[in-house]
């Protein structure tokens, strides 16, 4: 992260941290498997190719352990060009043809990874997990496309969707680097006049690039997934451009001239615990309803989709939407909806 | 803390942690002293003059930083009896004579200290923060007088304030021990047949003595003002019973049974961390309204009263008490308010 720090510095000693029995079976197994890998070395900024071939590796890793190119089971997904964008339409079974809400979705993966099968396979899980119809942006990234290409992309869609759904009818939401494009979209299409979602779901996400957030350090070496900064892959995405624009940060944006009710979502051990609760802060201090859910030494990406605490946290996520959804109707579809 | 974990440990290296910039100036000065002090050193389970001294010593150096004794400020304090049981009922100036509301606070310090000058200057502190009437109740403490003693003093309080006030007008909070007890005492009062109270304020409380929350670990050397175990006295605390009895760890009772709505708070930095996200978890868990706050970068005592950040917490938790307050009416009193 960039180093926008002062003071002496707190010297914690070495430690070992068991364990914890605190939470499930399920998640206690996952934590007992340390972390995921060493820190990231991530490509020089300058080296365009090698950027490429770190997100194939990782991606060609991914494969191993997900098949994510398996055929969607239990939902129908619908490949679009949405104005020169490709979207994943998911319409999971049970969702009656006539239903117009939509969840779009903005998938994560620090700005330069997640497109493409993996997209597509998470909007399906998304899909599932909300009972809804989810479009999942599969935007531009870099090397090749820096900020603003994702940003102009997510807003594309946004635009397309309301051309024929009430905004009511639509949720914003997005993981880690998802979140942080999911609130830029939503600061960005308020201020071309373009009306507010139902609501947002801000999922562990990354809404500071410049890296001030305590539980960067705090929790370095505790978050299982998470193992080292990001500050690279957030230049690569910035492409020059200043990390506290809050279209790159929205955590700086005025979320007091609008933003819709928000749900946010983090862990104890999470390297994005301070974005995650400093975005909740934000938003309460601008009079926003934001509810917050902290999970008990869960790291940045939990417990791998193992464990019966990512089942409580998709019920929260459920409830969540259905509330604000079912609240939307064609008189105040305008409005924002507290 | 019990040694309740499993599993190999994950061995987290020394690291130096700067004072981060994501809080404010007056926050940041606070984290540049580093840790208030070395990990306590306690007494002997079995050497009840040796708690005595320790807690002598400690209020001493209390009272060296803060004048506990000096007169209140802004507010009437009157020392009660209540059957038998030590109050300080404090009125701020601009509360209505006929304003029946209550704030049922139970003070923190580990269940070993902060009764006395402290329990009565904090009880000054909160009524101003709330807005209305405190009682706050200078419970009975180990080593003298170990549990029950200190929540049968709470539950006769409760039961007092009930004779003449409906419960919809009683509000209980605690920071910490407070917390703890906070939660017990509804618990009890509800097991032995009394009303729920209007709202619960639980800040970062104590609610699984036992040990088993991550952040007792992950935080330790972290957390500016609890620098170690807390172990030796809750175990004096509870005086041989079981440390799982739910109204020794009230995480582990059964909310579903009726609890009132809870506002909850807490910081990234705080040893309790894990406390408070486990409990917002189980109320939400057990269908209870229940709201979580998480301070950047704050420890246990936040930033000793000095930040702003401090301002928006009692902002929060005025507007959470007024809420809950102003549900109140004759007609639903008796029942739990959502």
């Amino acid at each position: 992260m960039t180093p926008s720090t002062t003071g002496p510095a707190l010297h914690v000693p070495a430690r070992d941290i068991p364990v914890p029995t605190s939470v499930s079976p399920e998640a206690q197994a996952v934590l007992a498997l340390g972390l995921v890998g060493p820190p990231p070395v991530w490509p020089a900024l300058d080296d365009p190719d090698g950027w490429r071939t770190y997100v194939a590796e990782q991606e060609k890793q991914a494969l191993g352990l997900f098949d994510f190119t398996k055929p969607a089971d239990g939902a129908q997904v619908e490949d679009l060009d949405v104005d020169g964008v490709r979207v994943y339409a998911v319409t999971p079974d049970g969702v009656a043809a006539d239903d117009e809400r939509v969840y779009l979705e903005i998938h994560g993966s620090g700005f330069i990874a997640g497109g493409g099968a993996m997209c597509r396979s998470m909007a399906v899980d998304t899909a599932k997990q909300v009972r809804a119809t989810v479009w999942s942006v599969d935007y531009r990234m870099p090397p090749g496309h820096p900020y603003p290409a994702a940003l102009d992309d997510c807003l594309a869609v946004y635009r397309t969707l309301l051309a024929d759904r009430r905004p009511g009818q639509v949720i914003i939401g997005g993981p880690s680097a998802g979140g942080n494009l999911a609130a830029a979209l939503i600061l960005r299409a308020r201020d071309e006049g373009l009306p507010l979602p139902a609501a947002a779901v801000l999922a562990t996400p990354a809404v500071d690039l410049t890296g001030a957030g305590d539980s960067w350090r705090t929790n370095l070496g505790i978050d299982n997934t998470l193992t080292g900064s990001f500050e690279p892959p957030f230049a690569l995405y910035a492409g020059g451009h200043d990390l506290r624009d809050p279209y790159l940060s929205p955590l700086f944006g005025d979320l007091s001239k609008g933003f819709p009710p928000t749900i946010l979502l983090t862990g104890t051990r999470d390297l994005l615990l301070s974005d995650t609760v400093r975005m909740h802060r934000a938003l309460r201090a601008a009079g926003i309803p934001a509810d917050l859910h902290v999970f008990e030494a869960a790291g940045h990406a939990m417990f791998f989709g193992t464990a019966p605490e990512e089942r409580e946290r998709t019920r929260e996520i459920r409830a969540f939407c259905d509330r604000h959804w079912s609240r939307s109707s064609p008189v105040d579809a305008a409005e924002p909806e507290c």
